[in-house]
């Protein structure tokens, strides 16, 4: 059994027999590890330590490499690492879906020779056809496909001939005389049922399939709803073309989740991680930083209509960031919960009316609630009445807005067929703020002579 | 093949059915809903049409949307429907997991009553002592063990008898004399090998398992990791106590993004939902809102520090919400990625070091960027070149505030075992606020002979 402190051990001895070049002993521990392990070891050498060790690394250790980069960075690094000349022997040992994502990232003259080199290339090449966040794109061509009259005998003596992957081997697909899929078979159906059994006695014909165009996320959402280890994949007259396996899902929602966060805090193109190169950190955070000085402008704006209030009472000015940071929480809050729920599928464009008249509630009682406790609390410091009824006012609806603009903003950008999550929060403050200062400013004007 | 509309249709043919209390009917095209959908169905329902309905429903059938209930909200309003009277006689037909989960939402007397009616209820009252949040509180008991000296034809032979549910079976677990794990036989493994063997000879002995103890979040990490299907969970003696499943694990790293994407915007307790109840929302979101009036004061004391400053130029207002506000973004964007690399394991509080001088860079490039930018366009407005440099370095130094306390709040966090996405957006907001005040208006003051 893998305790992780023995894992952590072996890995801890390979990384120094890796530092001092043993590399007779360093390649025995190597490869006593789990490919996943390996890959972060060889991940964290330095360009020079990796080539150094993947040129001495079997072809079929490296292809397992591949298989457990998480990312394209990691991808590329492996690239650079097994160098060009070698590629194609290692990809040779990778699946095809491996092999596709990692051809993904070659220039297209090196994707050509690649692609001509490998044994498999034109079922490669027609993997490479797909977009990345398909079905298509995500699905392996490994699967177990035979025809209805098959028994099942028969189907296991094949699976005894052709030992597919351990995480391949869930299903056998049954396809009809043209090649069509019409239904599946567990490879328990198969253990459970005697042996001259036709597989189209047992065949399920009630199953989930998804058509290689169809997006990730939605795949995974079906695989995820229905419980399934794997879901077929078709063309459009329902040949099957590939496999989405469980663990490609994981890896969809994982990879959904974090777009979906950093989307909402304006973080352009995907995957920034904590340790990228400062540049890339720069250029993923700047563009939206930029689109915030001018709508920032606005906020501003507004705030200076008010000169002339502001000039015989500065005390408004420390009370702005209340209104505007309390508009800015409600609209944050409920802007989050919308992007999520319309991620998991709970919030739909035709729930609007639904959604609105919900939030309207939850903003009037929470506005009620911080608009009378910001003025109490108001009131304790500065003794002002009309000040306090003022801000306590503007907090009211402030939050009663910034709580709707919260539940309108992701789902207009949604009903538009742009992400709701697109810098949703950056788009929430700039309205919260210019809201807010409008409500505080405009009532504190007609106010102003009870206030000053 | 399930096409979505061809399902679609089905649900709702059934719905209308339901609507029109036609039994007979209804219950016929319930039935041959997938249990996912047919949950669905039951959900949307109100209390009365839920006990009509799930009253007529096999026993096995509502059994079966237990396991389908997404929430503790959900599995609860399953419970009203079917009535506490049913209630034992459905989850007979329920797994173990499953049935824990049900009892766990009960009165404790109420739980003990269920579970003294249960034929399982030893069983599942071992469940129910694991943390809900842990390996033990996850797992499943429907797993198949054997001897180590079973051969493979004797195992396919007790799978035939015990018919173990589809999602079940891909494992074998293997046990010594004493009942301890010793290994893992893949189903595919029995099918591939010659009758004869023993288990003993084709066991996996380098597998992955965790304890009852394990965090579910852990436990999740290390099926993706090594992109398994099902993990063991033992007890500390190594005695095979249940297992995770793939689908489990889905489940928990959904759940662990959305409460993470909820606290980052201080939204307490877990699971609020777009369509949750209104006093529900609000319980949930009031509570940091209530924290940031107080935190919001800090920010209002700061500015009032420079009331003189302001009442000679109260142009200074009207940029106070960019200086903030940029603040904001910079701190927010960075605490997004430091909570989700966390999550992810790619952050450790032993970056420390590491991470500050990643950021220290990232900031100044952002800072002079948004610095420079926000100097000339108010330069554009105000024609004031003091009030322009002012403006141009207390963002510059905001921004470099800001994003190091992205990183430095989540780690701060983390390191006294507080979840680092708690509230980190509100703390972070009221620090670059109060900062941003403080730079811009402090820089004022010294310039305030240039600026007015």
């Amino acid at each position: 059994m893998a305790e992780e402190n023995v894992v952590q051990g072996l890995a801890d001895d390979a990384r120094v027999l890796v530092a001092n070049r043993e590399w007779a002993l360093a390649l025995a521990a190597l490869t006593a590890l789990h490919p996943a392990d390996l890959a972060d070891l060889v991940l964290e050498l330095d360009d020079e330590g990796q080539r150094e060790l993947l040129d001495r690394l079997p072809t079929d250790i490296s292809a397992q490499l591949f298989a457990y980069a998480q990312d394209d960075d990691e991808l590329r690094e492996l690239i650079r690492g097994v160098g060009f000349a070698d590629l194609a022997a290692v990809l040779e040992e990778a699946e095809d879906d491996v092999a596709a994502d990692v051809i993904q990232q070659l220039e297209p003259s090196e994707q050509q020779e690649t692609l001509a080199a490998l044994d498999r290339g034109d079922e490669v090449a027609e993997l490479l056809q797909y977009n990345e966040e398909t079905a298509g794109g995500l699905m392996t061509r490994g699967f177990v496909a035979l025809p209805e009259e098959t028994t099942v005998q028969e189907a296991i003596a094949y699976l005894r001939v052709v030992q597919p992957a351990a995480e391949r081997a869930y299903y056998v697909y049954v396809l009809d005389d043209e090649e069509r899929l019409t239904g599946v078979v567990s490879i328990r159906d198969l253990i459970v049922s005697a042996p001259g059994t036709r597989l189209d006695e047992i065949t399920q014909r009630d199953f989930h399939a998804v058509t290689t165009g169809t997006d990730q996320e939605a795949a995974a959402r079906i695989l995820q709803r229905y419980n399934l280890m794997a879901l077929p994949v078709v063309d459009h007259e329902g040949h099957l073309q590939g496999v989405m396996s469980a663990d490609d899902l994981i890896d969809v929602l994982e990879e959904e989740a974090t777009e979906d966060m950093y989307r909402m805090v304006g973080l352009t193109e995907d995957g920034e991680k904590v340790f990228s190169p400062v540049g890339q950190s720069v250029r993923r955070r700047l563009p939206w930083m930029l689109v915030n000085v001018i709508t920032a402008l606005v906020a501003s704006l507004t705030v200076s209509l008010f000169d002339a209030t502001l000039a015989r009472a500065t005390v408004l000015a420390a009370f702005m960031p209340m209104v505007a940071g309390q508009g800015g929480n409600a609209g944050t809050q409920t802007a989050t919960i919308a992007v999520r729920s319309m991620a998991l599928g709970d919030l739909h464009v035709s729930d609007l009316f639904r959604a609105v008249r919900k939030e309207s509630l939850v903003g009037i009682a929470n506005g009620a609630a911080i608009g009378v406790v910001g003025g109490l609390v108001s009131f304790a410091w500065e003794r002002n009445t009309a000040l306090s009824l003022v801000l306590g006012a503007a907090l009211f609806l402030n939050i009663v807005a910034a709580t709707l603009g919260g539940v309108l903003i992701p789902l207009g950008l949604k009903s538009i067929k742009v992400d709701p999550a697109l810098a949703a929060n950056i788009f929430v403050t700039t309205i919260t703020d210019v809201m807010g200062f409008l409500f505080f400013l405009g009532l504190a004007s007609l106010a102003i002579d009870q206030i000053a």
